[in-house]
């Protein structure tokens, strides 16, 4: 099959690109920043509608998964223009260009479990029905690339599924975000690159993690059971909630040493959601999906893949 | 009170600053093209950020009216991404500008009925929490702009109202629409300047009409009423639908000449929503609103204004 990956050099893209070619796909990416030794992966700013188009016309996909976006939520909440810019004007000229191929590709929009919002505890967890209230613009901007793809589907026929993926962590994760930034500053301590303090941001959030490489797996499940799941919107997570201040004892424990806990004013999100609980079901129902990976082997895996690029 | 109308130049833009001067308010418009003659109002661009930054805070208004936008649908159709900048990007810049006032301004944004989308019989008439199932970009956009304002109101306390007009005509609407079209045409006509033709598009397609000085009356109720019903969407119809056919009939006897009526392809929309009926109870109850003028009237006047200006 021949599939377009949108932000194919981000967290997720790079694994998802991984898992689709070993599972014998012919692959291209687009990214703002592409490989520069890749000749399947084009240079593309999604705000440039005719870079797009051009894009998706050369590539001519059977399959587009859409997950390009301002993935680290602070930044996008100090740029609102250019957050939507990218995320609303870049999944809208990604999908006008769907209608000019000869036959329309079957599209998968990545969206987010921040469309979910603030929720009670006794609401939690997030089903796929259950109400959408965005606490801060990435979200809104998301739920309305969900509403774009929606239309498009209704109005053009173009067979889509979205996912709301939860928090995900693993090899290759930015540091600015919370595990990967634990894990890499344990592992400068660990080569003796820093003292023994973790600097910490809001200890006591509380988020369902999931593996990257689960989750890429659960994308990559709509193309290889029996019939694609047109019209479908899945949740993406582990049904497991950690707080942050876990997670840090938890990476503490794997790298050996004993380590100061420190709080670090600016990683203190101000919008922060409290928790995120999540139900996988329907997945597991329909994509005969499921996490595999156990969180102490993704943390593990982290920190390893910190020590290997120090 | 100070008020700022954006898209003060468009037809209901016109009719609103005329009304809200003759209420004594101190009225600011922006507009893409403003009067060349009117100091009160300013050339801005919606879509560059920082030109309505500063025509908000030059301004400094109470209330701001966002009637801004892309108005005739087939235009905004052909031109999704310049759609998608003006009323979701305009409309993002005005709700950022408010931010940055000294006390927030209260936020009427002017919707659209098309938000309803494509109704059963038996669903009509449109109420305000009939579900919404947008037909086209232009509908999408603009409960996109809904949604945008809802988020402001719930996450920075900015109050707002949402007024979804149903179909408006009256003196100074462009010929593009169906009966400004129909009566410039029937005018040309009675002044000897065209052949007794009437060219005419899908004479089949149901209306709920409504006078252009109904409808911003309607607008300004919302600041003269006892207490501004912040978190309110409103719909704004006659509660009569009409059939395009009629209109042309009801047009052509104003004018007082037997005249032809013929198809004209090119006036055909092809997206066309059949028929839109909706329920103005709300209004009525809420606003103390109601709408006046007769169609019959509303006709009247708008031949005579293309007899006055041909």
């Amino acid at each position: 099959m021949r599939i377009l990956v949108t932000g194919s050099r981000g967290f997720a893209g790079k694994h998802l690109v991984n898992l689709l070619k070993k599972n014998k796909n012919e692959v291209f990416g687009i990214d703002i920043f592409p490989a520069s030794n890749e000749p399947s992966e084009l240079k593309v700013d999604l705000r440039d509608s005719q870079s797009v188009s051009e894009a998706v016309t050369q590539t001519a996909p059977d399959v587009i998964y859409h997950l390009a976006g301002i993935a680290f939520v602070p930044d996008a909440l100090t740029h609102p223009s250019t957050l939507f810019d990218v995320h609303i004007q870049g999944t809208l000229h990604l999908l006008e260009a769907c209608l000019h191929l000869p036959s329309l590709p079957r599209f998968i929009f990545i969206s987010s479990a921040e469309v979910y919002g603030i929720a009670k505890e006794q609401e939690l967890p997030f089903k796929e029905n259950s109400d959408l209230r965005p606490s801060n613009l990435y979200a809104l901007s998301k739920l309305m690339g969900e509403q774009l793809v929606q239309y498009y589907g209704n109005v053009h026929g173009i067979r889509w599924v979205v996912f709301r993926p939860f928090t995900h962590i693993g090899p290759g994760q930015s540091p600015t975000f919370a595990a990967s930034g634990f894990a890499r500053q344990l592992s400068r301590i660990a080569l003796d690159k820093a003292p023994p303090v973790l600097f910490v941001g809001n200890l006591a959030t509380k988020r369902d993690i999931t593996d990257v490489r689960d989750i890429v797996s659960g994308y990559a499940s709509v193309l290889s059971i029996a019939s694609f799941p047109s019209g479908k919107i899945f949740n993406l997570c582990s049904g497991h909630t950690v707080s942050i201040g876990e997670l840090s004892e938890k990476l503490i424990r794997i790298s050996g040493f004993e380590t100061e806990i420190k709080i670090d004013p600016s990683r203190l999100r101000k919008t922060d959601v409290p928790i995120t609980s999540g139900s996988f079901k329907k997945a597991e129902l329909e994509l005969e999906w499921r996490p595999t990976i156990p969180l102490d082997q993704t943390l593990k895996d982290l920190y390893q893949y910190w020590i290997s690029t120090q």
